[in-house]
């Protein structure tokens, strides 16, 4: 299976400095192939601050991709949580926490007053898991709507709903794929999964379409919810990706478009890297579920997570990193669309999520693309390219990112551009 | 659906004082139903060292259950190394990182030379999903053999494999059970698949079985290993409970029968509470999935994860807790035995992970159990049950568990059988 474009090639090892090569050699060794590495040179980050990491040689980068670190490497403020509470207590949700309830009752704030109760995993794969998991029990049916190049997680369950997986682990029979550009096929592909004897239980999508080439705008997006409602099907809003302010209008991706999902899901920015993920709900579907299953994640929501959750979210509103995203997101879209390059073809965001196509002669320019990541990856500037074509260079920095940052970038992106256009 | 004895039941909130009533109430309505409290007076822990944990009224209890602290809650040198690589850097491994690589190589060292490679989750939940997805595709089965009452995780996927979880999320089609007290049929339950068109794919044991209360002598264990073999399927050793020493024989619990597993599943006590998991398995098996899947977990394997793993796995080897886990567990076990009481049926186990079958005229002894670890909580000492009956103690402390503790467990567990008998 080809990989995108950005990842190291093992074939290619022996072109790596020695020092990189063993380390290379080493990780094959131990665990084992089915792992990838970003770029021709592999990167060693050793540390890291804000929106920038250095590697073992102590070369400074500017993380342009990184949306796990949300509030910025090492932020002091999360960084303090966890080591308190860790020096305190990690313990699980069948002991009396207030923190938890705390910080649930703060992000429900946040959300569609439909929306009441949040349940608490560690990845986002798990999130999408457990939603879909109460959406076939609620609804009890198994038919599961997607984008065309979706990715919703690694479980088995969620592997078999994320076509840009690819490979054996594709679709399962239970599934059908909608076209990104207009999402007015959602009802239609119900409509087949029943005539097939499949009963609609949801439609899942991520509502800033990150794996499908970063689309701020969908067509349809709400057309499709009203059709897989009437279908008696849910919809889940797959937040891992465009969540927690990320396109600097509020704190959700669904909130652009007026929506109130059925489930809600979250991960990667949570806590800035703290492994901790949720599925947010309407009430009575938790607790339709909650009649029939006990739930336990024995890590999710424990109370070294939680600290780390809340200070996260402090961060977030006391340095108003949305309204930065915001500001900083906008004037990052005005210099893309002011470079001069034969090979851009469209320059789309919202926030700090910014996708850049590049074509050639009106087709995906996939090797330039992957060309210019490199390139930029030895202008100590990182990125990764994303889309079915790879041909789409994927920004999406630690949310402190400021007017320097998005100038170094344009500056280095111009050049790179320049080398390969 | 009844859960086990020692969960709250929400009907009787009103017998709650007015603290812990609203606490309850604010949980039922930010978390949903679909979770479970221990205890009928649910504990709210809210600090913790070694052995002891302490709640919101400054009163001290012996945690004599939780595994997953298990070098002790808070830890100070595993505190120590969260502390400073969350204060360094949080990353992925889609960057070289040496620390992973010393960390798997060490834990590889463990395991049979067989077993060469580790791949990183976050839950024992997620580490069994992708070991069975490996499984699936390198035999192109579907088959799985559990034994009767086995729990292995949460995902859709995995739940559908743990009839310890009952309810709707009860088996998938492909999946046969087995009794514990006799491995014997795990042959017979591959035929039975293989006649109804199912493709053997794995047999996953859990060798402590833990859910199934508590069995540190599992009959025709190694049998049934080869009858999985003989039908081209593989077998999977989950060690989330039993790994990492706890049965005060070497790392694993499929050592002490000689086995050399196929895949190995970790997760609870791997880094004390941070939420990290993985697993081992044949080079072949990882190269055969990773020829046609790629694989990336976001939060597996991350760098404060693995500085808290390797911290942990430093102390327990620093701290002799395998030796202390063999030599108490054995003294326990031995006092545990000279209890006078007629409720006790049976005691077993090995290292720090024994059970204590309740019974009374012959019969599980439910209510008694449940009465028992109730008024251990008041009399300070955790503990929680087990089995298909709900009528086996648990007793399964931090390792660090010594004398003192052990003797003060043993006192209190005969006044709570006393007063129940």
């Amino acid at each position: 299976m080809a990989g995108p474009a950005t990842y190291f090639d093992p074939a290619r090892k022996d072109e790596l400095d020695p020092a990189t090569r063993a380390l290379v050699a080493r990780r094959e060794r131990a665990l084992g192939t089915a792992y990838r590495l970003f770029y021709d040179e592999p990167l060693q980050p050793v540390r890291g601050l804000g929106t920038k990491v250095w590697d073992a040689d102590g070369t400074e980068y500017l993380d342009a991709y990184n949306n796990v670190p949300s509030v910025g490497h090492a932020h002091p403020r999360v960084v303090a949580a966890i080591a308190e509470q860790a020096a305190t207590l990690n313990t699980h949700t069948r002991y009396l926490q207030e923190g938890i309830l705390d910080y649930a009752e703060q992000v429900l704030e946040t959300l569609p007053a439909s929306i009441e109760t949040m349940m608490f995993a560690c990845t986002g794969s798990e999130a999408n898991d457990l939603a879909l998991r109460i959406a076939k029990h609620v609804t009890g049916g198994t038919g599961v709507v997607v984008t065309t190049n979706a990715y919703h997680g690694v479980t088995t369950e969620i592997a078999a709903i994320s076509p840009s997986l690819g490979g054996m682990e594709s679709l399962a029979p239970w599934v059908r794929m909608v076209d990104t550009a207009n999402l007015a096929g959602v009802g239609a592909a119900f409509d087949e999964l029943q005539a097939a004897g499949v009963k609609p239980a949801a439609f899942i999508v991520d509502t800033i379409l990150a794996s499908d080439g970063v689309i701020p705008s969908i067509n349809n997006l709400v057309d499709a919810v009203a059709a897989t409602r009437d279908r008696g099907a849910l919809f889940i809003a797959d937040e891992v990706q465009p969540g927690f302010g990320r396109l600097g209008h509020g704190m959700w991706g669904f909130d652009r478009y007026g929506l109130s999902p059925d489930l809600v899901t979250v991960g990667k920015p949570m806590a800035n890297g703290h492994p901790v993920a949720a599925v947010m709900a309407r009430r009575e579907l938790t607790e339709a579920f909650g009649r029939s299953v006990r739930y336990f994640n024995t890590f999710g929501g424990n109370t070294v997570s939680i600290a780390a959750a809340q200070a996260t979210l402090d961060v977030l509103r006391d340095e108003g990193l949305i309204e930065n995203a915001r500001v900083i997101g906008e004037r990052l879209l005005g210099q893309l669309n002011g470079i001069d390059s034969p090979l851009i073809a469209e320059v789309r965001g919202a926030g700090l999520f910014i996708g850049v196509t590049l074509e050639r002669d009106g087709r995906p320019a996939t090797a330039e693309t992957l060309a210019v990541v490199n390139e930029l990856r030895r202008r100590r500037v990182l990125l990764a390219a994303s889309g079915v074509g790879n041909n789409i260079l994927k920004i999406r920095p630690p949310l402190p990112f400021d007017a320097g940052d998005s100038d170094r970038l344009v500056t280095e992106l111009q050049r790179a551009l320049a080398l390969h256009a």
